[in-house]
């Protein structure tokens, strides 16, 4: 597109690369940011880079956050001895919309995928395996009802199986092969709720 | 959303106020550019905050660019002696992709509008009508043909008349009510085509 002048074609072609954002939507967040009071463009641009400096892991459950310790593990009103087991964050902040669990997480960053060469130690099983040396009375996995969540939750069901811990599965009510994050709150709890042990 | 550390929300709060970004889309650009390498996020950032300090309008025809004219009013290959009247920049992206027109542009930024009360004075006309006093052999009005549209391409129709300028309008075939940057390039070319004096 060479009408445009190099700085508009630049700001077009990095917006376009964000997820789900097409030619034409970047193009229309493009002129909507050249339209916007500079002091706006500044607050939207430090937005993001102080987000990227300062985001990280939770070192207890690795929910990003930009302190050391996230809020929900924080929070004492939660039971710590129940930990769900999730794929990312987004997940996570499905559950946290239905506003009924009140344990804590522990975010994977991923699910085993042998047809993507994702192993075990790709995601963060390792840590919740140093987790469970505490006091926990039950693990939830609520990885997707994809093949790789399924994968996964067979894997981590067999791992802590040695333990004695109780492991249990969210229950069927989300359809085979959806993403946790596009499910509505309801199904979400119901699932939540009709749980089984592995 | 307090699961999330104040960054994280004070990302997704900013990102959600861009054009055609609801809630759910800002929270997937967001844990995407958290999950950028960092010097990919200062340069959207950064490329960002560089156009929006850099990019104005062109003192010729009021596009959107970087230099002190832009591109299409530097072309000597273009005929300088047609304008086509376009309502914003978007409008004219969409005239340039069909690769059919070869005169120069002016945009109006806006059209005429009694109901949001914006008037002749609100949109680029005078600069219009001072090009007009060089060599101007036709104005082609591809203003869109919604309410707004046809009143600004009326209205200036009726300023260029005493001028003796030969004043066009893109031919119907853009679908009434439909927006210039939306529709396909055969028919806006078609309608480039058929463009009759008013």
């Amino acid at each position: 597109m060479d009408f445009y002048s190099s700085r508009i074609n630049a700001l077009i072609e990095e917006l376009s690369r964000l997820p789900g954002i097409g030619r034409k939507s970047a193009q229309r967040m493009a002129f909507h940011i050249l339209a916007m009071p500079e002091a706006e463009v500044e607050r939207l641009a430090g937005t993001m880079v102080d987000a990227k400096k300062n985001v990280h892991y939770c070192r207890e459950c690795f929910n990003l956050t930009d302190e050391e310790i996230c809020p929900i593990c924080r929070n004492e009103k939660r039971d710590h001895k129940v930990i769900m087991v999730v794929e990312n964050t987004r997940d996570l902040a499905a559950y946290e919309k239905t506003g009924r669990y009140e344990g804590v997480y522990h975010v994977l960053h991923g699910a085993i995928s042998p047809a993507l060469g994702i192993g075990p130690n790709e995601i963060r099983l390792k840590e919740l395996m140093t987790r469970l040396a505490g006091d926990v009375k039950e693990v939830i996995i609520a990885t997707n009802s994809s093949l790789e969540g399924e994968t996964t939750a067979m894997y981590i069901s067999k791992l802590i199986k040695p333990t004695g811990i109780p492991v249990t599965r969210i229950a069927s009510g989300v359809p085979v092969g959806g993403d946790l994050e596009n499910i509505d709150e309801i199904t979400l709890t119901r699932a939540l709720e009709g749980r089984k042990e592995l």
